[in-house]
This record gives structure tokens, C-alpha cells and sequence, in this order.
């Protein structure tokens, strides 16, 4: 073999990830040259407590606790720290240093993306964070590069494995929440602290960087409307399963009104990007929401994670793999490294991302969606009737109306059950039609309000 | 906006494809600048006949048939001709005059992939070819950035769509291989002559494709088996389907025997590398092929296209969309055109494929696979027992055996009917066993041999 300069890495953290790249950096040496076009030689691992146990036997003499010297002295430096800092001074003082930058490291890219985005224009190197979606999946480069050339309308994101999970051991087992949740935590798919998962905060960073890099514009957390799935009921599941739907939690950004060409009644209704009350800009937004069950994105199940995307030449595309792990997530980084490095051998400064900066993000009120409502109603003539008056002088269309009666042992009617899919509305008006129908004397109580996506 | 430089754009060919190529370049002209940092000037579209009819209506002065004066003077070349010459001659020229060139021409990729690679390498430009696989789905770019530092072990694709659409229908319906054709055939699914898509000839050069961008080596349509859905039956989907299976036409490439670290029981479990009879290298083949009902590719229904790859990190991951098609094959190309432009625009050679130049296609005896075998068999005791001891003897062993007894109105046996579903097996061990039933006396006839992935 001919030789090879070799390149400097800098791992931060040695979690479950780091410690797959590590080992990999290591046992795949040559392959990693081979396709580098550089050796890449791992300088350091820096960790808070050099004696913590690793999952994988490394040699001792590579830790450090000296973060910034080893980040100083690095051509490549893979973040896996987590957390806003010390990892994004330690990412700035490294691109500030030259080095690229491969970063696993969601919430920091979410929160302060801009910051890091400019920092790596200036010094004219690299930052790259595949990791940070939807783990071993190829869904930030499918983005930035191949659909370069096209315009995104619609991302459909399941980017949060614990959730998924959860949601798919209720739909399979009729299981409550709670008890999903410590099967979930009993399995290793779920923390002892569940809430940044089980509360949206996790796929909400996500949603901020697909949502970013799909309408070329930077879209930060606090864009993001964010609902968890806690208070999901076995009773909503097996209502949206008898309705031919599934519940999944999806991370949403979709393009709303008139922005550019995709005006007109017959795109809007190819991409789904109707008015709602003439808003123009990007929803980004993290719901419980039901899917009809024939739509890709039910057929994933477990811990998987799959994006959706809808753009206006492609048409349809879905990704699908594994969001988490050690060993698929430091795929992820491994193949930023590898590009990092051939831009560093080839030369030139690398891909840079676009942005035009001129999108809007909406409020979660500008979206334009479908309602699923459960309502327990009187048994009264007249009850249908009335509640569809309603919805109609609230400019909404109902799609599917079904009212279901149970009775007692005597076939005396205990209650009467109705179940509502409406057509898509704005957000603001389907809010208002269930604040309405909850005044109607008719009406015992409201079961359920969720939203549909895929119809 | 600040001024940017202009690239010229080159067409060849004006089809269903190059038509709506042509429509981004002049209607979304503004938004290409934007995303590719220098403004693509469509210079001219070379065509055979100036007068054909096209389906999207484009400026008369643009088109000529000189196109190897355009090809001459362009930056940037779209070849969508499609076969062999004079595409590959137009190729070669513009890169020898410093031109990126654009392909969707799985054909000549296929065949003489190494001839245009080594030209791109020595003119110093990019040669691309997302649109040359699975349409608009972003898969090639994935597999050689994405998945650059991971060990792909397997990659099962549904790359063509109209036997897919034609799989479906008769999956479905219960129609006969002729009717689905005819009705693929009425809706524009299949081409008046379908031999190229039904024999399996469209879906090998795009496996040749795969394997080789898969296991860093170059691979030509030469080393890809290939066996088309012609010959599958009605009863076989039917018989496939009762056993909880779909018949798919995929394009398969699978590591195979002792290729470095994914020797031993272990990852053979795991990536289902087995060893065949101590052969290592790839196995690349187009064939019929039962797929459990609940794995991912048995969902992709009609014309769509969807890729499944096994890596070692990773794990399992699914590309899933449009396969064919004007706007979508478009989209593909316009990602490819935008990524050429902006490392023009950056400078520096862009990324290069890489090579390892180390792997050995195999024949399809080597393979390693399940086999899905039905037999009509007589209603004799002991005849299971015949059959599996010469199973037994051919090294196979049976996962499934499932008999069916049809009897007519006085319930006489009319006939019984013998399903098998073996454990992997190689190539070469099932091909003898499957001879030898034939000789049995038992045997009636051999109804259908079929093989399996996915379980």
C-alpha cells in the first residue's frame, strides 16, 4: 500500500456510542484507510472519570481528562459528550483549530446550530451530524445533497425509539401507558428518567434539524411545538385501531401557504400544503397522531425509527433503520468521519449546507391537519345532528362520523360512543370546533383529540 | 444577491426524464442558484429529431442534434439517452473537456463502469449516477458517504417496478403472469416489449451497480445471475401466499465465506454470511424470491421501488419511493447536477468512489439460501419419510413440510401436495436435492422452486 498521511481524532465521551467508535477505529484500521484515502489514527479519548467502566476493552493509555489540549491538536474531532457545554466550546475551540467536526450531539445542533454553522464557515472546515437523527439512518446527507435539486414539502419523522416502543407495545397488547412504559424501562428502551422521550423533548430537537435542513433555513427548539405521548390512553389506541388507524409520535415539518410555486389548488392538493387563513412558512411540530395503517410509517414498529418525506419531484421517499444503539449510531458518525477525511485529503472546503433564511416558522395554530375526536355522547334523537351544525359553523368538515352504542345486560343503552375524523382544517379552527362541541348539553364528556396525518 | 458565476448545462436526450430536467433547469432557476452556489444555464439539449413531440414545452432555439459540439463547451453534462453509443462516447468527451457529467444510464454504468470511472479519475471531475438505481430514491450516495465506514454484509433491492407492479397484481387479483403484463401494459406500467423488465435484465445491471458501490470493487452485468419473473405462476404466488410469503423480483448482493472479520458462527448469525462449500467473495443475482409477509420489502406494493441493506454497525436499514418515472428520475439527476455544481463551485476534485479492487464475484452456486420447493406427490405412506431422508442425504435441511390433501366430491384423494421450506442451504446443495426429488418415484411432478430471503 502506498503511504497514507495519517489524520489526528479526538474522541469526546466514551458512552455507548464513543465506545463503538472506538473499537472501530481501532479493529477497522485499514478498512477506514482504504476508504479515507488517510490513515485515521484516534489521539485521544477524553472522559470525566478515567477508571469508569467501558463496554469495550480499550487501551488505558489513550483516556485523557484534558479535553481541550487533545481537541487543540486534532485534524478530526468526534463529539459524543452530549449536553449544550462544555461539548460546544469544546466543538468551537476545535473548528477554530481547523479540525472538522463530527458531533452525535442533537440537543447542542438544535439549540445553537447557527452558532456552529458559522463558526465552521469561518474557519472553512466541516461540521457534520448524521448521528444526531434518527442514529444509523443516512437521512441529513439523503437531504442536503439528493434533493438538492428538489424542493421538500412534507417531513413525516418516528425519530424517537422509546416512544415508538411504548406506543407499539399499547397497540399490540392493549397495554395502559404505564405499564408500557416500564416494559419499555425493564427492556433497556426506556431511562429510568423517561421524560426528555416520553414528553416529545427528544424528537423536538430532532424535528428542528430535519426541519432545518429541509426548508434550508435554521429552525432552533423554541420553533418547535412539542406534545408527548403521557397522556395517550389504551382507550385511544383501541379506538384509532378499530378505526383502521395506528398512534405513532411524529416529528412534523411541512411547508403552509403560498410559498413559491407551490400555490394553487392542484399542487396543494399533490403536496399538501393548503392556506391555513392565508399563513406562509414551515409547522414544525411533534404530536401523537394517527396514521391510517396502510401508510409506511405504521408499519414501524419497536424501537425503529423511519422518516418520511414528500417532496415535489421525488414524490414519496421513506428511510428505515435503527435510531439508537451504540454500534448503529457510531455507523453514523463513522461515515461523517470517513467524509470529513476525503474532503481533508482531496482538498477544497467540503459541502456546506444551504440556507436562504427567508422561511417562517409558524405557530403549531397555522397548521392545517386532520382531527381525530372521541366523544361520549347523550343518547338523545337529534345528537348527530347537532354536533354536525357545529362543526359546520366552524368551517369544519367532518370525513367520517360513527357512533357506536353500548348496552347493559338488558340491552339497556349505557352510553353511546362517537368517533370523529374530520377533513383537514386549520388548527385553529379544529381547537375551537372541540372547545365548542365540550359546551353542547349533549355531550357526557370529550374521550379523545388527535391528530391525523397520512390520509 | 450577490453576482455568481454561470455553469452551462448540457441536455442529451429530451424524454420522459430529460423533459422535466429541462423544466427545473428554466422554471426553478433562481432556487438551483440558491442551492448550487453559481446559476446552471441550460445551453442546449441535443436531440435526435427536432421535431418529435415532448412533453413539456421547451424553447425551440435550445434544441440541436450537434451534440458533441454542446457536450464541447459545457461545464456540466445530463446524459439521459440512455444505451451505449453514442452515449459513451459523448461521456468520455465531455469529461476529457473538463465537464461534470450526470447519468441515468444503468446500462452503460453497468457494463462499462470501470472505462468511465477511470476517465472521471483522470479528467479530475465527478461522474454521477443516483438516477441509474431506484429513481428518485436517494441510494447510492448513502451507500458510498453514509455508509462509508461500515461493512455492508447483504443488499436486497426491488429496483424495478413494472415486475413489481405485475408481482402485486397477480398477489392480489390471482391473475395469471400474462393478464398482470397486459394490465401493466394498458397502464403504462410495462413497455410494449417487456422482455428487458420481465426477464430480470433492468433490475441486474442495476444490481451490478449496487454490488459494486456496496463492496468497493467493480462489478459488471457479466457477473450477475439472472432469472425473471416470466415463469412464475398464479398457483406459485398463491401457494407462496398461504405460507405466509410474497413472491418480489429482488436484486441481491451478499458477502459470502471468510471476508475478514465476519468469519465465525456468531456474525454468520447475525449478517447471514455463511460460508458456501468455503467460497468467499460477493454474490450479485436477480431472481424470483419469497419474502415473509412481515418484512419490510413485502410492503412495497405497485410500480414503487425500495432497497434493503444489512451492515455490520448499522444494522437493517430500508430506502423506500419512486423508482421510475419523469418527475422523480428527475429529482434524482437534479440532485446529482447540484452536488457536481457546488464542488465546482468549491474547488477541489469532490469525492471519489472508492475501490478496493480485492473482491471476487461469485457464481450463483455459491450462494447460500433458503429454497421454497412444492411437489405434487403420490398419496403413498412413507413418502414424506422418502423425501426427507434424501433431503437429509443432500446435506439440506427442512424448516417447513406442509402436505395438502385435495380430494373430489366423494372425498377420494385427488392429489397431494407437498410444500417445503428448507434452511439456508448452498446453491449448489439445494440445485442437486431438487434434481434428485425429481427421480423419486413418489413424485408426480416438481410444481415450483422458489427461493427465500428475509427469514
Amino acid at each position: 500500500m502506498t503511504e497514507l498521511r495519517t489524520l489526528k481524532v479526538a474522541l469526546l465521551g466514551c458512552g455507548n456510542v464513543g465506545a463503538q467508535v472506538a473499537r472501530i477505529l481501532l479493529d477497522d484500521a485499514d478498512m477506514l484507510a482504504s476508504r479515507a484515502g488517510a490513515r485515521l489514527e484516534l489521539a485521544g479519548i477524553a472522559v470525566r472519570n478515567l477508571d469508569a467502566p467501558r463496554e469495550v476493552e480499550l487501551p488505558r493509555a489513550l483516556f485523557t481528562t484534558d479535553a481541550e489540549t487533545l481537541v487543540k491538536d486534532a485534524d478530526l474531532v468526534i463529539e459524543l459528550m452530549g449536553g449544550i457545554e462544555p461539548a460546544r466550546t469544546l466543538i468551537l475551540t476545535a473548528m477554530q483549530n481547523g479540525a472538522c467536526v463530527v458531533t452525535g450531539n442533537k440537543a447542542l445542533v438544535a439549540k445553537d446550530g447557527p452558532t456552529l454553522h458559522e463558526e465552521a464557515d469561518r474557519a472553512g472546515v466541516q461540521l457534520s451530524y448524521e448521528a444526531a437523527v434518527a442514529g444509523a439512518i443516512p437521512i441529513l446527507r439523503p437531504i442536503r445533497d439528493s434533493l438538492s435539486g428538489d424542493r421538500i414539502t412534507r417531513v413525516l419523522g418516528i425519530v424517537n425509539g422509546t416512544t415508538n416502543f411504548i406506543l407499539d407495545q399499547m397497540d399490540s397488547t392493549g397495554a395502559q401507558f404505564a405499564d408500557a412504559l416500564a416494559e419499555a424501562q425493564r427492556l433497556g428502551y426506556a431511562e429510568a428518567d423517561p421524560t426528555a422521550d416520553v414528553e416529545g423533548y427528544d424528537a423536538a430537537s430532532k424535528a428542528a434539524i430535519l426541519a432545518s435542513l429541509s426548508f434550508h433555513t435554521r429552525f432552533s427548539l423554541a420553533d418547535v411545538y412539542c406534545e408527548g405521548i403521557s397522556a395517550v390512553t389504551a382507550a385511544d389506541i383501541a379506538a384509532a385501531k378499530d378505526a383502521g388507524f395506528v398512534i405513532k409520535l411524529l416529528a412534523i415539518a411541512e411547508k403552509l401557504g403560498a410559498g413559491g410555486r407551490e400555490t394553487g389548488t392542484e399542487t396543494s392538493r399533490e403536496t399538501g400544503t393548503e392556506t391555513a387563513a392565508g399563513d406562509t412558512g414551515v409547522s414544525v411540530r411533534v404530536h401523537p397522531t394517527l396514521l391510517p395503517r396502510e401508510h409506511p410509517l405504521a408499519a414501524v414498529h419497536g424501537a425503529f425509527n423511519a422518516v418520511f418525506i414528500e417532496a415535489e419531484n421525488a414524490g414519496e421517499l421513506m428511510f428505515y433503520g435503527q435510531g439508537a444503539g451504540g454500534k448503529p449510531t457510531a455507523s453514523a458518525i463513522m461515515g461523517d468521519l470517513v467524509s470529513a477525511a476525503r474532503s481533508i485529503v482531496l482538498g477544497g472546503p467540503g459541502r456546506a449546507e444551504t440556507t436562504t433564511g427567508k422561511v417562517v416558522a409558524l405557530p403549531v395554530t397555522a397548521a392545517v391537519t386532520s382531527y381525530y375526536i372521541g366523544l361520549d355522547v347523550a343518547d338523545q334523537p337529534g345528537v348527530l345532528a347537532k354536533i354536525a351544525r357545529l362543526f359546520a359553523e366552524h368551517g369544519v368538515s367532518i370525513e367520517i362520523m360513527r357512533q357506536t352504542i353500548h348496552r347493559d345486560a338488558d340491552s339497556k343503552i349505557e352510553s353511546a360512543e362517537l368517533r370523529i375524523v374530520t377533513h383537514r382544517a386549520s388548527e385553529a379552527a379544529l381547537a375551537a370546533t372541540v372547545e365548542a362541541v365540550k359546551g353542547l348539553d349533549v355531550i357526557n364528556s370529550v374521550t379523545s383529540v388527535l391528530r391525523v396525518e397520512g390520509v
